[in-house]
């Protein structure tokens, strides 16, 4: 089969890759879309060691599989757990230690025409939800893993600090839960079109330092998490929702006087991302940027690193 | 009256400072005695920019103020709010943006024969509990203040990181939760103190990766943070309970993919460390180094600044 395989921070489109074979428990799914997000462009710069198909985004119909999921259209989470460590007996299946990653970690991943996911993390897509959309699924459940981390209240001052994909979704979840809502970045026509859903939208500028309850950085760069720190009144809490690159050097003891909370924020809630799209209550059709055929996938790549660009998905047979 | 004061990193012992005259809803207070404490030595180090009076941990007699106060034996906290900004409305006035702070922020503190603090502040010792011990009540504060912060369940496996002065406390208040505690440290018989407490304690060898639900770090220093970060499993919780010299380098790509909770945390509530001082549920008794008069203080902060010593008490008067 086709698929794009990452070696040695080489992307290469490669047509031998074998049609994988599902494990017991497992489902073999023809892909039919996937999104391109910051993540595989980190893999694919090497800020972690990862040799295999790329891609954790994905829509997918069941081909092979226990009843009753095959021709079923289906996304996944991205974490296949090994069911029996510690987390795993404890119920979050998402920090198995034994566990690997679709595209990640040492599991062959969406970009290619089939991959294999345990069942027991599949969703099936309602059907009034598009494939374009339902691509959205799982970035929009890592939004909303900021809402089963920390309690969003009505009357708080909240910054998401961060105008691209990921700060797209996470302005426009925290939106709905009322709050008083500030979003932050360096993109006019980004802003504008959080604007255009009711959200507040500003520059750096905008943020008045140490009067927000909660900071959400979305960036994954040192000057966005300062200026997420610096807008935090104390106890405030500071949300890391990207992965950095390299390390971050922190003042500790302002964090200690402050009694700042400083949480990290990952993988999150597949059902409720879902639920959200059926109701169209999240708008993610803006989002998309452009579609590309798995065949022109070095372009869509090349396309995604592109600076301002927002989700390029993939389009498989 | 005499003092020890602080101005450019200098510290003297002065017999000219004028005794503090009380403000509307202040009490003046006779100093009976002081500790020392690591903040005390940074801000000698100058880590942070002071000129005043040092002292914050301390026990006194009210000699003028409101009644029912005056003659009474107490103790107080730390900070004085100023009761009309968003802080001190929303009843946070450990953080009340106006703040002064006991012999750190703007206000002499307790290394002299008298200081005055708003009657707010201040709690009545109880008659069963020794000056000695009383003085205590300011840092045993601090480490109840991550049950504030933090639910410490009985199962949890919990790690404290220092067996100083701070990590001492930190430990004992811990133990009283019945949560599965290690303590590790360097000084064999400051651990052995804890032990004979019936905690088990430990060098940093004793710790395994990746196992504990909550760390807290109480060294203030790099490779203690590095140990407590490394202990614990994801989704855990660090509680930062020193304050840090300068900065601190970190993997926040670790801190977001473990899903890590990093949470500040300083001074806390005073009535609950009276009790457990009044009902000897703690043992501050064997944390006493040595006392030496007020006049002998510059001698006092020689031997508080050698190494494994725990606390360097001040007797006024
Ligand atoms: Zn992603
Ligand atoms: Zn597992
Ligand atoms: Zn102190
Ligand atoms: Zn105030």
């Amino acid at each position: 089969m086709n698929g794009l395989w990452l070696e040695n921070q080489q992307l290469q489109l490669r047509s031998d890759l074998p049609i994988p074979e599902p494990k017991p428990g497992e489902a073999l799914i023809r892909v039919l879309r996937a999104g391109i997000c910051n993540t595989d462009l980190e893999l694919l710069r090497g800020y972690y060691p990862y040799t295999g198909v790329l891609g954790h985004e994905f829509v997918g119909v069941v081909e092979r599989g226990p009843q009753p999921w095959v021709d079923r259209r289906v996304v996944g989470e991205i974490n296949a757990a090994c069911g029996t460590c510690g987390f795993c007996r404890r119920g979050i299946s998402t920090h198995c230690e034994n566990r690997t990653v679709l595209g990640i970690v040492n599991r062959n991943g969406a970009f290619a025409e089939y991959l294999t996911l345990p069942v027991a993390n599949l969703h099936p897509v309602p059907d009034n939800v598009p494939t374009d959309v339902a691509t959205f699924a799982e970035p929009l459940a890592a939004a909303l893993e900021i809402q089963e981390q920390v309690n969003v209240e009505p009357n708080q001052r909240v910054l998401v600090v961060g105008d691209g994909k990921l700060g797209q979704l996470v302005a426009q979840t925290l939106a709905l839960t009322g709050c008083n809502l500030l979003a932050v970045g360096r993109h006019e026509e980004k802003l504008e079109n959080l604007a255009a859903r009711g959200i507040q939208t500003g520059f750096a500028e905008a943020v008045d330092e140490g009067t927000f309850d909660i900071a959400v950085e979305c960036t994954g760069n040192p000057s966005g998490f300062e200026l997420a720190r610096q807008a935090l009144r104390s106890r405030g809490i500071l949300v890391l929702k990207s992965t950095y690159a390299g390390k971050l050097t922190l003042d500790m003891s302002s964090l200690v006087v402050d009694e700042i909370t400083l949480i990290g924020s990952r993988c999150g809630p597949f059902a409720p991302a879902l639920e959200l799209l059926a109701q169209e209550r999240v708008d993610v059709r803006s989002l998309v940027d452009r579609h590309y055929q798995l065949l022109e996938g070095l372009a869509a790549f090349d396309r995604a690193q592109e600076r301002g660009v927002l989700k390029v998905l993939l389009e498989m047979g």
